[in-house]
């Protein structure tokens, strides 16, 4: 691989000014107020991949947000690399902790990223990341180093659940064929600590709706005479844990995979100070299933959180009144081999179950996946361990991340192909978070490291 | 007392077209932003009680909003009575569930009330009841049956703690002497069961506020790991009641007052039918404190409700987010003896020990007051239980009340004088909730009865 550093440093303003543009359209596909806007970005992805060098772009409509598919084929005999990314983000949302508008980029030096990074909602996830081998594309294109065929599949849904993407791979396994599939919507340990993704939870969300009296009632005149809908939905769902933090859902950890205690020696290793981590949460302490560390807690553990919670009266002052109806949204971290739709069922089940009378309850779920692991003796995961050591000077280290990327089982099942996840942001990047950015450093590293991949790989199929 | 009920039916339209415009003004007094539509209707309340004949009514300025106080004085030697209400309102959302707009008042038939009732925030709570009595001094003054002194005492703050009410009254002890205070802010139990309310709860009306990490964190990441806000939030309050709906904060019942077997077997007299009560509801069963009837639960029992709560993503879809904090408004109803500073200080010192681990909260008083009871052998409850008798044509029964007047209490202490507590608007007139009515045939009917209380009040004093 010759002269990256060369071209990513002559182009480096264009790739940030070009990244910026991208991060100024604000494609929330969570919220249909800003439709024509995603669409608007799928668009300028279809743009940015013509003049990366694909031979040929196409959006692909589906019932929801359009894929944009784009491919470089330079010798049917080579092997070819997928890559998947995603061009929609998360709503900004509480917009009023952000120090700069969320659509309006600017790069700030932080203690993290002394180089500066592009403070923006998407700068990171996964705009800047998939955005990173697009540069790296017209990179090996531009210089005559392409090594093999490279497939592009960039979907405007994964913040809402790729509810379309399922149908458009089986629909399209042909046009979709490959050796691998290349993704980076994941961090790594640290700037000096590199690390590969091998690990993914899975995922079911679900929106509940606890329904009391017909109609808001004072409650002066009804208050401890009729079950209180807010009330009664803290109940459910403190009781969904146990006192260990256990989750009480009856069935939930029939499937769980339990690591080894050598496995679990062997997570123990990557570094991390508990001090730190509390530091930059500014809590006293972290809390979590009893047994488990908190490396442990976050990837390779089940877990239960509340997302969102609304009822009654939530303005300025006071209003003595008894909700009619009260709502939270609930999201699962699955581990591997828990199925997302039979622990959806599971909580439906269970949640229906346990509601106090005087109440009604409605489970609606809204999305979920299944999680993945994937073995480090791969190809694949070689290829890529020896291009971080080319250009991070160190081995990076295998990694179980606790997010979720619901696709990456769906990809094995329908594409029967592996997925590797070079992931180049860091935890602190704030991403689903106000100020959410993406370190300058990582971004051009991240440009720096792929063509490499391409390189091994291909070499190492031969 | 003649002809009342000739003059009402001559000045029928007139006092509903009067009443209306006084609807139509948005009096929200918990929402800043209609603060310049409550000081309207303070002046429109100081027009309406100089056009009903009182000789001096001005307009008093406290740290919130204005006190209206009006008077006319026929005798020093003849009893004075002082009508206290409010012109404030509280707040309509949630607006989409009203069937027509809060502030546009309409006139509809229904089946509890066949003779039309008005639709409109503050029909009945306390706009419509309050007007009541200017409508009743009018046509004592035009026709020259005012027996006795009466004074005006209508405020703005009502629905947001009476704030400014207590210093007010303590500054005016001279101005405000009397010797009953009348006020129209309750109910009755039924158009053919009028009732007197002779007890309110008290009450504590708290905000608080839990706080986890420094920022909304990726569930992904970070779930399972630190403590969760909104997860926290559930426990705490799940944890306020136990299995039999007690309430768990200590000291909580310390000084309640309980009734006796035969107090609550002459409670137990006043007609109720659980069936109907459920029916008007759409629930399948009532809940509350066990060992206690469903009468009981709303009057003479303290109880705790959340009136709202939030935290996290609330809007369209899914946003997987551990929220960095998450709040809830929470009011207790307290019952005679129970000192509302002293349940909000156990509160406030429950509350806090019992965050969990990895969050803190905060608990922030909003306002609260006293119960009261009052007794019903004295001049006053015998002078309006007559003046009921009078119009309605059947004794008045005597029953306490589940809601909260936190200045009835004050107003004995600072004043020295009794309440008592002439309520004709229904339970099912939906005060606080969408769709607040008041029937024209009980605003009406006050009108006509409360001169009878001045006439008859006036006459046992002598």
């Amino acid at each position: 691989m010759q002269n990256v550093q060369d071209y990513i440093q002559k182009n480096k303003q264009r790739f940030l000014d070009e990244l910026i543009q991208l991060l100024r359209i604000p494609s929330v596909s969570a919220d249909s107020a800003f439709s024509q806007d995603v669409i608007d970005t799928s668009e300028a992805v279809k743009t940015a991949l013509e003049n990366a060098g694909c031979d040929t772009v196409e959006i692909c409509e589906t019932d929801g947000y359009p894929i944009v598919y784009g491919e470089k084929t330079i010798d049917p005999n080579l092997p070819t690399v997928l890559v998947y990314g995603h061009y929609d983000v998360q709503p900004p949302d509480p917009v009023e902790l952000w120090n700069s508008p969320p659509f309006e980029p600017v790069i700030k030096e932080t203690e993290t990223h002394p180089e500066g990074a592009i403070f923006a909602r998407g700068a990171c996830d996964d705009k800047g990341q998939m955005y990173m081998h697009v540069k790296a594309l017209e990179f090996m294109v531009k210089t005559g180093q392409l090594p093999c065929n490279v497939k592009f599949m960039i979907e405007g849904e994964e913040e809402v659940g790729s509810n379309n993407l399922g149908v458009f791979v089986a629909n399209n396994r042909e046009k979709l064929a490959n050796d691998i599939i290349l993704i980076s919507d994941t961090g790594m340990i640290a700037n000096d600590v590199p690390s590969i993704t091998t690990g993914l939870r899975g995922l079911s969300y679900v929106e509940v709706e606890v329904t009391g009296p017909n109609r808001d009632l004072h409650s002066g005149l009804y208050g401890g005479a009729v079950a209180n809908p807010i009330n009664a939905l803290t109940k459910m769902i403190a009781s969904l844990h146990d006192e260990n933090n256990h989750i009480t859902i009856p069935g939930f950890y029939d499937k769980v995979e339990e690591l080894s205690q050598e496995e679990r020696a062997e997570m123990a290793k990557a570094p991390f100070s508990l001090k730190a981590y509390q530091k930059a949460l500014d809590i006293a302490s972290v809390d979590g299933e009893k047994g488990y560390s908190t490396n442990e807690r976050n990837s390779i553990r089940p877990t239960l959180d509340v997302n969102g919670i609304w009822g009654g009266y939530t303005g300025e002052g006071a209003k003595t009144v008894i909700a009619s109806k009260a709502y939270a949204k609930i999201s699962m971290r699955l581990v591997p081999h828990q199925d997302w739709q039979e622990i959806t069922q599971l909580f439906k089940t269970h949640f229906e179950s346990i509601a106090p009378k005087g109440v009604t309850v409605k489970v609606t779920p809204h999305h979920g996946g299944q999680g993945y692991v994937t073995p480090i003796d791969t190809i694949a995961y070689q290829a890529a361990s020896k291009a971080y050591e080319t250009t991070f000077g160190k081995k990076p280290i295998p990694q179980r991340s606790g997010g979720s990327i619901p696709i990456v089982a769906l990809f094995e099942k329908e594409l029967n192909s592996k997925t590797i996840l070079m992931g180049f942001g860091l935890d602190s990047d704030a991403i689903h978070s106000p100020n959410e950015h993406f370190g300058v450093w990582n971004y051009l590293k991240g440009i720096e490291t792929i063509p490499y991949f391409y390189h091994y790989f291909t070499e190492m199929k031969r």
